[in-house]
């Protein structure tokens, strides 16, 4: 299989300079946000473009594309649409490989000019040899050569591979990298895909080897035949994640307004996803949540889960969480229950599945540890999901130990857990659960808790229901 | 119509004095904590019992119920299991009006011996003249009359009363209040039932003056057609809404285990439900979403909803979340989008319905309040709700803005909108959804300006889908 485009993307991914049209030093410009992401990103080749500055953001400026001494291969163009002929004319002389257009007003705005303007656009850029990423996009983000759409994104590479239509949910991923545990190798958002289009970057990043999971937002396709295709290929190679916005009636129209694409049957869309092998998420949310899991736990042979943690009333709702998205909590063998009730209190608990060790969480952390161990020995169980309590609660009975002391003593039981899980029993994944408490204060050090969790390399969540759909979404997927 | 028990339980409700069983000085136990639960809440009138202790908690002991001197018509218990015939019969000779039993060990255990215990207490209580609530629960938090199981919930009166079979989930709630906007009446936790079930304490607070709200988490309940029929009347006089748990088939037999409740056939639960004409959630986190919803909103008078804020993508998503959750989103008249015209900006905007304003309502917030003025005033539009966008990004544009600036200046927006609100389309609620942003420093002021709107009286959520839920839910309910 010959890997289509993926030369000509590839020297668009790593430019050898990067030109911002409309670079400005006016901060409320998005020239100007555009020019300090890659400076803030390290690239080392960036030249501003404006038609009367001579420096911006301490860098020489040019007065147009072809001036520039040096190979440029990527323009950022951030200019009015009635300016942007002269500029792919210019790229198109300087050989510059790929322009990425922010400006907005083509054919996503409904109207016959615009959706004649676009057609104008690709007929020139075609003609000049250059390709279009957008326009109405944010372009490129990669951290490996060191250019990125925003400033204050990570530095990272990663493996992680985002193809987002939208610009805000392509902004919303990269900056949200590290409270999801998930470092990229490439985003890219491509807008009204005048001319590359989703399956163009779906195609690369199945061949690029620094991508092991692609994970995509699409609101419509041109060319339906070949994306599919394309995406089965990428998730024979690959683990993929497919959010298709539009997927009810409204939103389909929503898509029109914003993107100018024809969204297509929702009917069709879920059909072919699911002949495609991906994992398909409903919103951002479970977007997030999975990749965070796909880069955290090795992913179930089976959708059984056993519930280990606190409280009876939490036992119900979890149980009724984890069946409402698709997993099973059946009742554990007898010896598993045996065992079990050698370690958990008789008093207010149970130990059929959810385990609940009710308020003795509280007294004796570490009981959740052998829980979980117990557990996953049993026949029944492909994953756990320990429910480690809120915090409030915790902290009331924690008496003469301070946060600090108590916050140390369960990360080190919960890396305790996952050094077991990976010797003894790997093949089962475990989450684990910090709910959202009822206090502001306490709320806030949940969050944080959370962030230090996932920064050990311990994946939770903060609901049983959301640690359920990742698991059940998880589940046969081989990891790349 | 008679009011039945109405009397008999407003006593249990308004007790003249408390004991506490099982209290103790050290502070793990939780006879310490119901102890100081009821000191905190500032309840004149409290006896400790102890069989040796002279003092607990800076007030004098008693080594029976039967020695205090002045009248107690609420006894908290936590002791074990085997002790308790002996205070029962104590209790009946000094007139008690009822108990609120903590320990466990009874039917919810599953075991023969635990059902038998069960059932001669019940018939001891009977004789004795003392009713129970419980075993197995935390009991009543009552403002008005200032007793409370936990030592730390809101001195504050409210209008909400809440019935939960779970002690965890009451407990929850009773401290949630707070971050909800929601001040309660009555909260009443009572296990597994086995004298007062929920059927007493749901016609109790249909009578009760100070309740106007009643929310109920039910796991099962032991006489259905009398429940339903109570749930009916509730429901014709007062707001009501039910979160049933193990609605599920593991959730059914967890329920088993946790208040040996028979949870009973999910169809006909449904059914019931909806015939009763409660508003039915099916978690914590919509539960806790609806109250704040009920104690904030109007309820529309239609599922038809106009999405105002920032983003095209977010626009789409927004759009999907709501139509998925059973509201509408549809397209605006074409007099509202003329309108919307001279207020938005054209490039890369949308008029429609969502209003995408794009970037723009980072550089003027203001947009959003004449953006919902106008689509409130459209003839297809039950409700509003206004994505107030990313804290990140909003803090990346407002330069030369303090921090406090920005949130007075975005506060201020947001209380005009709720006086425009009031005063021109009371008949419509404006919702604000504030998402969690993607960085962690930013999250945590998300949330803490979340409980600023909150207790500024403005209502707002997290995401669209959970502020579309509770708008679905509200459809049509008239406020009590």
């Amino acid at each position: 299989m010959p890997k289509p485009n993926f030369d000509e993307l590839d020297a668009i991914f790593k430019p050898r300079g990067v030109a911002v049209v409309g670079a400005s030093n006016n901060s409320a410009k998005f020239g100007h946000i555009f020019l300090k992401g890659m400076i803030d990103a390290g690239f080392p080749n960036i030249y501003p473009i404006h038609h009367k500055e001579g420096e911006i953001l301490g860098l020489k400026a040019f007065k147009s594309v072809k001036e520039i001494p040096d190979p440029v291969d990527y323009v950022v163009i951030s200019i009015p649409a009635k300016d942007i002929p002269k500029v792919i004319s210019d790229c198109g002389k300087k050989g510059v490989k790929a322009v990425n257009i922010f400006t907005a007003e083509y054919s996503e705005s409904g109207t016959k000019e615009g959706i004649k303007r676009e057609e104008e656009l690709v007929k020139q850029a075609r003609k000049a040899k250059v390709r279009i990423i957008g326009p109405n996009c944010m372009g490129i983000y990669n951290p490996s050569s060191k250019i990125a759409f925003f400033p204050g994104i990570s530095k990272e590479k990663g493996t992680f591979g985002f193809i987002s239509q939208s610009g805000g949910h392509a902004e919303e991923f990269a900056f949200k990298g590290p409270i999801l545990g998930v470092k990229y190798s490439k985003i890219i958002s491509f807008g009204n895909a005048s001319d590359l289009d989703s399956t163009d970057f779906l195609e690369y990043l199945t061949y690029d080897d620094d991508t092991e999971v692609i994970a995509l937002y699409i609101e419509g396709v041109k060319e339906g035949k070949r994306f599919f295709k394309a995406l089965k290929e990428a998730s024979e190679k690959k683990t993929v994640v497919v959010w298709k916005g539009g997927g009810t009636e409204g939103g389909s129209r929503a898509c029109a307004s914003h993107t100018g694409s024809l969204s297509g049957s929702n009917a069709i869309w879920r059909a072919a996803l699911k002949q495609a092998g991906v994992i398909s998420v409903k919103n951002a949310e479970e977007m997030g949540d999975t990749l965070k899991g796909i880069a955290m736990l090795r992913p179930p042979k089976g959708n059984r889960v056993a519930i280990v943690g606190a409280g009876g009333g939490a036992s119900v709702a979890g149980t009724d969480d984890c069946e409402r998205n698709g997993l099973i909590v059946p009742q554990f063998d007898k010896k598993t229950m045996q065992k079990l009730e050698n370690i958990v209190p008789l008093l207010g608990t149970s130990v059929k599945n959810p385990v609940d060790v009710s308020y003795f969480l509280l007294s004796d952390f570490s009981i959740i540890k052998k829980c979980i161990e117990i557990s996953a020995e049993d026949k029944n169980i492909d994953a756990i999901i320990a429910q480690i309590g809120f915090f409030g609660i915790i902290k009331t009975l924690s008496k003469g130990m301070s946060e600090e002391e108590l916050d140390k003593k369960i990360i080190d039981i919960l890396l305790d857990v996952k050094k077991i899980n990976e010797e003894k029993f790997i093949e089962k994944p475990v989450v684990m659960v910090l709910q959202s408490p009822s206090d502001i204060l306490d709320e806030i050090k949940a969050i944080k808790f959370r962030q230090t969790l996932t920064d050990s390399g311990i994946c939770v969540y903060p609901s049983i229901s959301r640690a359920a759909k990742v698991l059940s979404n998880l589940v046969g997927e081989e990891m790349s």
